[in-house]
């Protein structure tokens, strides 16, 4: 095996905080602005949740949702219906309190005085009230159930330590609401809307989730039942990929949502909500990126195919270029996953090799390099990004199929590299996810030193409530450990609880989280 | 000629603004939403809206853009540069100026005095400043231009008086900002996006616009040229449907946007801006809505066909609906406009008649009625919202296709409808554009009263600039008239200044403006 050298500094094994923010940088995805808490999310960072927002968007609406748009600002009243006990409330969230900026006495401008809002607005950290309002407006007879909306939108938490993509202070989501007439109809739903999201994570993003129950202690306020999709970093830490929650009748109740049903009687309605946000793009990184970048996963890769011409700034460079564009040209008729194919002709100025590790530390799936000898032979230097190093020479793999044959390969191709990077996450999770643990002990030892890959745990539990679930909860927070979820792929539980000794009712997984 | 009996209340022709309300309600789409100024963009509403940003979109990238995000908070320093002289500076902008909530003395919430901002933040008017330091990083060689950047997001404007679509003080639009080595490149990129909206607008919305160039005076603050598409509403005064921005060196400096030329030397790039925004449903409603409704183009139709099974509440209902599944799966696999059509079966509870009409006012282009007879004799009843009346009857005009031909003629039909849009109201336009006007006498004479339909005056004149052109401006003003723009297919001037007297160098559309 030849020494390899990779395009990034920063070694996921060694400092895996650091190669995060190195990936970021080195693909150009985003970047501080400035702003406290909100980042500026570049092109290929943007294109890459343009990808997953379109593939997510058709989904939501194959299931029957309309998508609506509520406004950005939501007033207080609505908060002070939330906050139950309004003496113990304190929020994170930007408040509105002028409307206009004058000059102030030290040259700078000011709020003006004048303009001071009689109540302040806040800047949505969810929709979940104003959805409940309009709700309960347009809801009027069983006819109009179920209701099923959807809004992607900014959102605005002030949160004091972020984290590009994965905690941010504006971050990008769409938020789901629906309303039915009975429990059994919104539970299902519940589940449907989890079923989007591992559909969604699994076919369009690669990425493996294990869906499941969360515990009580770790459900939306308010929330009947919180379910959620969980995937596992590189880091052998969780990341809850996405949420969905049945309501019950707590949230019509206090929206005021009410139907006439079919007897005529007046009766709340059943409510789910469930999201997923720009969260997902970090998610993607920490469990596709290598050492040499990021890998976009083809499905949400803003190009599939970057095709690199290499100029030498010499007359022969117009010929070179033809050929180029008639490849391009014939990429573009070609379809995978049911989409016609995504390719970029790079006509940029600059080093063909420089741009070459561009592309691959951004991760493009397939990169074709064509040259003038490529040209002259009818073939084409192809690289994969799932394979990029021949191990042997420690040098780049490339392959050289023919131009004909590129475009009769890459569909293929392109599916199996989402295959590949689903597999080998997933054989990933499975080889860290320790399932034989009965003992507390061991689930300390494993946690005690702060080793770099914990991996995750599944154990049986007795499903504790109110204090018990308290002590438990309790005694994980010392090993910096949270219950995950409960899967619904488990095995039944036929032991006892590892936390009370009790029989046993299910399997939980425990994880460190981001 | 028979009495028809009209879908709504009001009427075009007597009260155009109350028509327009009603409009918007009756096809439910958008809603006050009790947040100052803030409306609620319903399904219908906001799917028109989706299917304009999605053309929108592909025309923009297609012209060689990528989208970004930049945050929703602009900090007080990016105004404060662009304000030239802070002593007069008052704008209507949402500042921030705290970041948390707590209980207040009289039992509801308030800002947390200990949570004040250092510094408040302004909710985005416009990403102009922030787009601007970006480009400042960004820049650096002749290598990195073009950047032709676009960004869609919701920004927000302490509006007075607002009107639903029109202005409200919350809207979404996009907004294109591109940097450019030399002035000729980026004067022809500004007119590039003007072409781009002009053929969004009249392709994708069917409504025709006059693109042209606005006088001085009309200018975007800091720009050096500023081009619009003006659109004709059913009232006869102008919406600005877009506009496109050559702003040379102002802003590069402003924002210190430099690159290295290939000569080694810094230089200042010239830049341009343009956007479209949520305005783009009104001018649509104002466009083609009629007295039954709103009539949406088939490009941005979220349903272009919608099928109504007459259904009874009877077992035959079950025949009936699979019947109407079959042909729902026939017709969206054909296409339209180069998509798949997007064929709605609706199935919600209610009498089949007001369903009918419901989807009359919404403006579905094509409605499907499918009752037990129709199925029998294997045709379908058919109404075009573009021809909804039999005038020599007065009731609905519908066609009977066989349930195959239907599929057949769908396509074409949806094309006529777009073709018969645009050409009805092109039509409308051109007969209300007085084009001989020569004295201003005739001018003042022609909006003397405040008729209801003032329609577009076309003059000549010399262009004036400063001083002249305010007194012009003034006197227009007493009219409630707006030089509206120059158009790029007028013809040559040939007389004298309608104005002054003075040789005209060009000719200018005046108008009443939304």
């Amino acid at each position: 095996m030849a020494e390899i050298r990779h395009a990034l500094t920063a070694r996921r094994a060694e400092d895996f905080a650091a190669w995060y923010q190195e990936v970021i940088a080195a693909a150009d995805m985003a970047e501080e602005s400035g702003v406290r808490g909100c980042m500026v999310i570049k092109p290929w960072g943007f294109g890459i949740w343009e990808r997953m927002q379109r593939l997510l968007d058709d989904r939501i609406k194959a299931t029957g949702h309309e998508n609506v748009y509520f406004p950005l600002f939501i007033p207080l009243a609505n908060f002070e219906r939330e906050a139950e006990h309004v003496e113990g409330f304190a929020k994170e969230m930007a408040v509105v309190t002028h409307h206009r900026l004058i000059a102030g006495k030290d040259g700078g401008l000011v709020p003006d005085p004048e303009a001071k809002l009689e109540e302040p607005l806040v800047v949505r950290p969810t929709s979940e009230t104003i959805f409940g309002d309009a709700m309960a407006r347009w809801i009027r007879s069983w006819r109009d159930l179920p209701l099923k909306l959807n809004q992607w939108a900014n959102v605005v938490r002030w949160e004091m330590r972020t984290r590009m993509f994965l905690r941010t202070s504006e971050f990008l989501w769409q938020e789901g609401h629906t309303a039915h007439a009975d429990a059994a109809e919104a539970k299902e739903h519940t589940l449907r809307m989890l079923e989007v999201y591992r559909a969604f994570a699994e076919e369009d993003l690669s990425l493996p989730v294990i869906a499941g129950e969360k515990p009580e202690n770790e459900r939306f306020p308010g929330a009947v039942e919180t379910w959620s999709i969980e995937a596992m970093m590189q880091d052998g830490k969780a990341l809850q990929a996405g949420t969905s929650h049945y309501l019950g009748e707590n949230f019509s109740r206090s929206s005021g949502i009410q139907f006439q049903d079919k007897e005529g009687g007046q009766t709340y309605c059943h409510t789910t909500s469930w999201g997923v946000s720009t969260r997902m793009v970090g998610a993607v990184i920490m469990t596709h990126g290598d050492d040499d970048g990021l890998r976009v996963p083809p499905q949400i890769a803003p190009w599939q195919v970057v095709i690199l011409p290499m100029l030498r700034d010499k007359p022969e460079d117009e010929a070179l270029l033809a050929y180029c564009e008639e490849l391009r040209g014939m990429l573009v008729g070609r379809s995978a996953f049911g989409e016609k194919l995504r390719v970029l002709l790079d006509t940029k100025p600059g080093k063909a090799a420089a741009k070459r590790w561009d592309w691959v530390r951004k991760g493009a799936p397939v990169i074709v390099e064509v040259g003038g000898r490529d040209m002259e032979q009818g073939v084409v230097s192809l690289l994969r990004r799932d394979g990029l190093w021949d191990a042997s020479t420690g040098k780049p793999a490339f392959q050289n199929p023919s131009r004909e044959g590129l475009g009769e390969a890459l569909p293929a191709m392109l599916d199996e590299i989402h295959s590949g990077l689903l597999a080998q996450a997933q054989k990933r999770r499975e080889a860290n996810i320790i399932r034989d643990v009965t003992e507390m002990a061991a689930v300390e030892a494993h946690f005690a030193e702060d080793q770099r890959y914990p991996g995750w745990l599944e154990v049986q539990w007795s499903k504790p409530t109110g204090a018990a679930l308290d002590a438990v909860v309790e005694r994980l927070k010392a090993l910096k450990l949270t219950v995950r979820n409960v899967p619904v792929d488990a095995a039944p539980a036929d032991g006892a609880c590892i936390f009370t000794g009790e029989p046993a009712v299910e399997r939980v997984l425990l994880a460190r989280a981001y």
